[in-house]
């Protein structure tokens, strides 16, 4: 099979961010699918992802990543199916993930792809617990925020992508976890469902550093940090001795107008403190046995996912924006084809 | 020789500060030296030290140490002469180390007593560049910055104890270092005595931001903090990859009324950066190597430290204040006695 007469259709970035990212500074448009060069594989696309950082990735402030250019297809990771291999790692049928874009029929270098290992989990799990916010969650604990049994852990945006695995793995290690979601709904599926020992509603909060102290009343040891701003200073003023920070994003601070001044660094003196920012890209050589460990922990029911499924390629605009208002209800991923 | 009949001349805490802390916190007073009990040590004090940390355990906002009490000698650390010993590890006429406060003749407990090795230096060295700013600026580099050769480095207060022998430290190791400092004359000092690459003068210059590019084009690896606040926020900005931020002090941020807010640790994360906080004493058991390490420096003529005394133990409180005005040239001491 070839992916000859395959159309592809494709979210093209038009214009760049002022503030959130809306669905207009996308469009949708069909053109021929690429013929796969010596070393491509064309690919289906199954599903791509709708993740915080794109941001960043759409933004032309410095950063560090490459921007994507207007009239580009706009960067996503995504799981597909290989229609035909001209690379002697993949054949037709297998199934593959990486940097695939917002687009439904992709012609990707070969050795930028990574084979699925369908003995770990199905498309849908490569999306989610063995994805790249599954391994982000991982490494920012373990490697970053440096997670023991006997550590208070506090997680931002925990019912989002990372968050939701953050919280869980923390919990697997035997640490106390607080986790802060926006919604009565959103608090109930991390103290319920995820087994969290409290949740903070910051949307029902008047107060967070007070809402903090009262489920945190002895410190937070680790803070694994998603949205930044007024959120991180409260954590600062709460951070116990030798206590660490690991900042993965900052959604609340997506505008320069906007940024919200953080007053609390000194606390980081006195407690011998720590923050520190990390991309989960530099682990990329110790993503295969932390994928085994998740699978495992997926396999035996004890690490779950709620994903929120998108349904069609046209919607990844749209979701992007959702994540910026918090309307999504765990990892967001667009299904593009079955 | 004992202590009897021996007056003890002391600084007292009488006030907390609001904003800078003022001489007219402090009172003093003339009291009969305390006998020794079992395990004392009577002392002549020959000098204390003047340090910007002091602004922290004058006050009772929550912090690492307890604050002095009001009515109680001002905590200080110094170099003394033993008069009286009843502890087995020192005796009459022995040089020793230790928070001896802002006091003529105290008497303290022999068990929280170093004894001077004079092959290392004399009593002014180890109130300077064997003493505890410079194991601050030591230890700081060496295990928060992990400084290597290739690192660019920037120090804030430069000129003030802690920096001098930072940035003299990072020169020995051969970084390029750059630091900065308030007035044409500290900067001077820095570049032609100490041999730094460049001196940001922070008086003149309108913006800070544009001068560090200036200076350190191709961004800052190690940031040694004295400072905090605006200058912390532009240091942040121009950090390169993996930079690290040694949070020493904060001598800018001594109200609540006036905390910068700090908008940059966005920068942190896709630099993969980190900012670290620490107090010297968690490096206790690694002292007596560094001391050996610093006074070969010293002594090969390679490490000096401009060290301003001022004269009578009543100068202490004015000497505090003089910090947090930057009228200080360099490591502030009082000499109390010959």
């Amino acid at each position: 099979m070839t992916n000859a007469n395959q159309t592809n259709r494709r979210v093209l970035l038009r214009a760049r961010p002022v503030g959130q990212p809306d669905p207009d500074l996308f469009e949708v448009d069909t053109v021929d699918a690429t013929p796969p060069a010596d070393g491509d594989v064309a690919l289906e696309t199954l599903y791509v992802s709708v993740d915080p950082a794109m941001r960043v990735w759409i933004s032309d402030e410095p950063s560090y990543v490459v921007p994507v250019g207007i009239g580009e297809v706009m960067r996503a990771g995504g799981v597909g199916r290989v229609l035909e291999s001209r690379h002697p790692k993949f054949r037709e049928g297998d199934l593959v993930q990486g940097r695939l874009g917002w687009q439904s029929h992709p012609t990707v270098a070969g050795d930028e792809l990574t084979k699925l290992d369908a003995s770990l989990g199905s498309a849908l799990d490569w999306m989610g617990p063995l994805g790249g916010t599954a391994l982000t969650a991982y490494f920012g604990l373990h490697r970053i925020g440096q997670i023991t049994s006997n550590d208070t852990v506090l997680v931002s945006a925990a019912a989002g992508g990372v968050g939701q695995i953050a919280v869980q793995i923390a919990k697997l290690e035997g640490c106390r976890v607080v986790g802060i979601a926006g919604g009565s709904e959103k608090c109930a599926y991390l103290t319920d469902e995820l087994g969290l020992d409290a949740a903070i509603d910051y949307r029902s909060e008047r107060d967070l550093g007070a809402a903090m102290s009262r489920a945190l009343p002895d410190g937070i040891d680790v803070y694994f940090d998603n949205v930044g701003g007024e959120m991180l200073n409260a954590a600062l003023a709460r951070l116990r001795p030798k206590g660490r920070v690991a900042l993965c994003g900052r959604i609340s601070q997506t505008a320069a107008e906007s940024l919200y001044g953080i007053t609390n660094l000194g606390e980081l003196i006195g407690k011998r403190a720590r923050i520190e920012g990390f991309i989960v890209t530099d682990f990329a050589s110790e993503f295969s046995n932390a994928r085994a460990w998740l699978s495992g922990e997926v396999k035996a029911g004890r690490l779950k996912q709620r994903i929120h499924v998108l349904d069609g390629l046209g919607d990844a605009p749209r979701g992007l924006a959702m994540l910026f208002r918090s309307e999504n209800t765990g990892k967001l991923v667009v299904k593009v084809a079955d």
